[in-house]
């Protein structure tokens, strides 16, 4: 794998922040869509033997299914995201060689967006013609916009994502597991679940450096408006069966 | 809102890009994990008087609370997105005016990157100092490699999630509709669901410019081992009930 330069703190700035947002995405949905279909479909089937036992099924098969699904699927984007910019690089290898011509053109024409003549470019450019890998790492970074991405990172994109969707769903179906009475396993779920997003937001808007207070509350309120619906879209199918 | 220097071409790329990559999102979540939960139920749920009715009250159940935590959730991190953006921009104006060594000292820390001396990048510095805006629009891009999000992307993110979540996840869940045999329900929904993956893996790989058969074929291992999971799962809980 080719070493592009990087800033080093930049790139450890970018790891990590990648690896806090794999946390965000698996953690907020593995809190929210479990917690809003355990509580669904506990207001809808009360006429059943162990309803507590039916909901447990669903949200471990929800929580497989999404965990599946969110790791799986981040673990080909991130794959994906890897091919592209190898391909793109392999491109601008060959143009850099094939036709120097165009390239010259493509560098003035970045400059240009931000007024600097060709007069004023012409050094930078003479600079990165006498270092080819330089000049592609350029192209890559400034006429692409594309950054490198960190060697593994598909996998463990992956297992983090997955990991922190099974965490984040564990936390509302635990008090079916508990409770027996349903309405009581639906109460003590709503109010666990609702204070772990609100702590759940609060961390992420402390750690990507946002507001912790709006943090939480729009945590709290995703979580609350899936649930809510879910909850009620369930019993109204339940009321006309 | 300030207007970022942008190639055109580059921008409709982008835009078309960003809209085509949130109905992959919502579809591709949509289309595997109520077909995962719907077949997990099936399998585990059979002692029930109409074990159908209750897989279809959990998928839409599901349907709400996963369309609305991912349109929510995309809302909320395109909003958080461009508030990143503005931040930074404004904390670059300021830096321009207040510590005009330092943002030198920076132009060229990028430039250096490239091994482009100081003597070389001199004059583009120059230029960008007789253009204050023109500078901060090439710090966002080349120091902190920050794209400006397009205006109202957060809602229409949101809207085209959402979207494409339900209209994913109506696919594995019309069978159950329509047959009240749960066997029969349920295997028609696999192979439905499975041939809407293929067909989406593949429409997909032709846009973001992959493999046709290996999009389509991936999209249907995801959606495949999720229902697997889902389903072993159900079956082996309700085995020891």
């Amino acid at each position: 794998m080719s070493t592009a330069p990087h800033d080093p703190h930049a790139e450890v700035h970018f790891t990590s922040s990648e690896t806090v947002r794999d946390i965000v995405i698996g953690l907020a949905d593995g809190l929210t869509v479990p917690f809003a279909l355990a509580a669904g479909i506990a207001g809808a089937v009360t006429n059943i033997a162990s309803p507590t036992h039916l909901v447990v099924t669903a949200g471990l098969a929800e929580i497989a299914a999404g965990s599946i699904a969110m790791g799986l699927g981040g673990y080909l984007a991130s794959r994906g995201d890897t091919e592209h910019f190898e391909a793109e690089r392999r491109r601008e290898e060959r143009e850099v060689v094939e036709r120097p011509a165009d390239e010259e053109e493509e560098i003035y024409e970045i400059f240009e967006q931000y007024g600097v003549d060709r007069e004023a470019a012409t050094p930078v450019l003479r600079s990165l013609q006498a270092n080819p890998k330089a000049f592609v790492d350029f192209m890559m970074r400034f006429e692409l916009g594309l950054e490198e991405p960190a060697p593994g990172r598909a996998l463990r994109s992956a297992a983090t994502i997955a990991v922190s969707y099974i965490v984040g769903g564990a936390v509302p179906l635990a008090s079916y597991l508990v409770f027996s009475d349903i309405q009581r396993a639906l109460k003590v779920s709503v109010v666990v679940t609702l204070i772990a997003l609100a702590v759940f937001g609060a961390i992420k808007g402390k750690a990507l450096g946002a507001s912790v207070l709006k943090s939480a509350l729009q945590t709290v309120a995703i979580g609350g408006v899936a649930a809510a619906a879910a909850f009620e879209l369930a019993r109204l199918l339940n009321s006309h069966p």
